[in-house]
């Protein structure tokens, strides 16, 4: 079985490469995403929420590899599905973005972890998510 | 551009079709996400999470529309993006669940909202997310 995905729009950014990309700086980037204009009612009322969840595929990896080294944690190997490694087998991305203001299909967003041009596959509102008081964290609590 | 993904691996839940998901419900319902065996070392160190983002593709869904009306929420109208209906582009489900074990590559998981057999496109360890102080939600606000 296949599945299929036509991107909806791209994204726009400062990063060039992945290799640009520090997670530090990330935090304060800004960057649109810009949607194909066939979907502009799609985006109405969306301006209300605060944050957007992006989905995005990472066109650049082709190959995956089944553990990973995260950044920050060089002795610490796991496997790549308890990482957000981008070597993975559908390489696709999501990351939660702050939005400052939509003009028609472009989104102004802050937060932006993601290289310029990158696909997006879709985009959702952040609607909240569980209280992270009642979560663990795995191999990043010893970071 | 065309983005192609294969199944890592399926759901198996109570659930034999989308109408008899009810959210209300969902946040207690078990079921297991079943990897490909090929994937068990890309695993490891999951176990140590307490909450894994499911990637699925809501492969029943085979046309968008623009605009949705939300359940619970009849008498509002908002575009696709602004809510997390299922009728998109790129029919891309994402869920937050409860890891309550790992037994090889099944995932035993807790508060499952996905059909069975539905396919999983990607798997990611829950990292943490905003305050959801800081967060607005639009149209939700209201319900």
């Amino acid at each position: 079985m296949t599945i299929t995905y036509t991107p909806i729009g791209r994204v726009r950014s400062p990063y060039d490469s992945p290799a640009d990309v520090t997670h530090d700086e990330a935090d304060e980037t800004t960057g649109e995403i810009v949607l194909e204009d066939e979907y502009e009612a799609g985006l109405e009322g969306l301006e209300e929420f605060s944050h957007v969840v992006v989905f995005a595929h990472l066109d650049e990896i082709d190959e995956y590899r089944l553990t990973a080294r995260p950044p920050h944690a060089d002795d610490v190997e796991v496997g790549l599905f308890a990482t957000r490694s981008p070597h993975r087998p559908n390489p696709l991305a999501q990351t939660t973005v702050e939005l400052l203001e939509r003009d028609g299909t472009t989104l102004h967003v802050r937060g932006l972890d993601l290289v310029d041009g990158t696909p997006v596959v879709d985009v959702k509102p952040y609607v909240g998510s569980i209280d992270d008081e009642d979560a663990s964290f795995g191999w990043l609590e010893d970071l």
